[in-house]
């Protein structure tokens, strides 16, 4: 009764967003060294020791087998550096095929979804929104809210992640506040691939 | 920009339990005949002309491609025949690897879980409440409570359906009320495969 045993409930909401999780990864300023415009301030800061904790993703993942989904939560913390909004670091799958959901379940945000040609949609995600994010494009979740941001995410278990593209390259725009509000505009530092 | 015309946002809740959505289902009595225990109950129905509707399915379905994922919402109404409460048909994938991600939004319920050897397993599930539906399972879910049992699920886009084994065994287990409370018996009527 192997198939059985891999049947299980999950709780979505509290502290992890869902519970239990089997991996956590937690991603620090010092983890997106590079990622933000302001690398003046980003540099400051850690030298003054002050290194924020940008995001958290609690997961369930399973077997790297076609047909498989791993679930996961994402939060991000609300902040900015200088006026960018934190963020995660933003990845390509590497199974090019390979699409994402995401449902919102806590705060405001904004999911960034770059083509390989660098053609960027901003789409909002907030509780009971669900953002589907097509095949061979890059994604990254942006905190636009005053509080934390919190979705729950479903991708094929064997899609892979490319996160070393958008390293190199950035997204080719950054979401930014003005008047206190997010708006997204164009990053001068993306190069195209 | 063919990858970015297919992201999309979607609202959870309401009365379709997804919008917008792309393909509406609906399943009344008369399409489960044979499925219910109490099938002189079901004709007696049936030729009163009375033929409730069971549930609904709003799905936004993507091609069969492997690393796309449907997503869609099942509403199942309360009610019972006789002591066995609505369910949906349920079935196995066709492609044996593909599991399934449920979670639920309104209401309470039952996910019946059977392996190929008609080992059952009865999860609950209920708002915030995650199930997984491990690969070659077959799956039926049981609105257990007194209002609309609502669950979203995502599921490979290329799992396919195999109805007709389900057709013809059935479940090894039905869900039926006993002293107020959903209660699961073995099904006499089981056929092993």
């Amino acid at each position: 009764m192997a198939e059985l045993s891999a049947a299980f409930s999950s709780l979505l909401g509290g502290a992890t967003g869902i519970s239990p999780y089997r991996v956590k990864v937690e991603r620090r300023l010092s983890h997106l060294s590079g990622y933000f415009q302001d690398e003046n301030l980003v540099r400051d800061m850690l030298s003054r020791r002050s290194d924020p904790k940008i995001y958290e993703v609690y997961e369930s993942p399973q077997p790297e087998v076609d047909g498989l989904l791993n679930i996961g939560c994402t939060i991000i913390y609300p902040g900015k550096i200088g006026c960018e909004y934190f963020f995660t670091k933003g990845h390509f799958h590497k199974k090019r095929s390979a699409c994402e959901v995401y449902i919102g379940m806590e705060g405001e945000g904004l999911i960034l979804i770059q083509n390989r040609d660098g053609k960027v949609d901003g789409m909002e995600i907030r509780p009971n929104v669900l953002v589907f994010i097509p095949p061979d494009t890059a994604h990254r979740s942006v905190n636009t809210g005053k509080g934390r941001l919190v979705f729950f995410a479903v991708y094929p278990s064997d899609a892979g992640h490319d996160y070393e593209t958008i390293e190199r390259t950035g997204f080719a725009k950054v979401v930014v506040e003005r008047d206190d509000r997010p708006v997204l505009e164009d990053n001068p530092e993306y190069r195209r691939v």
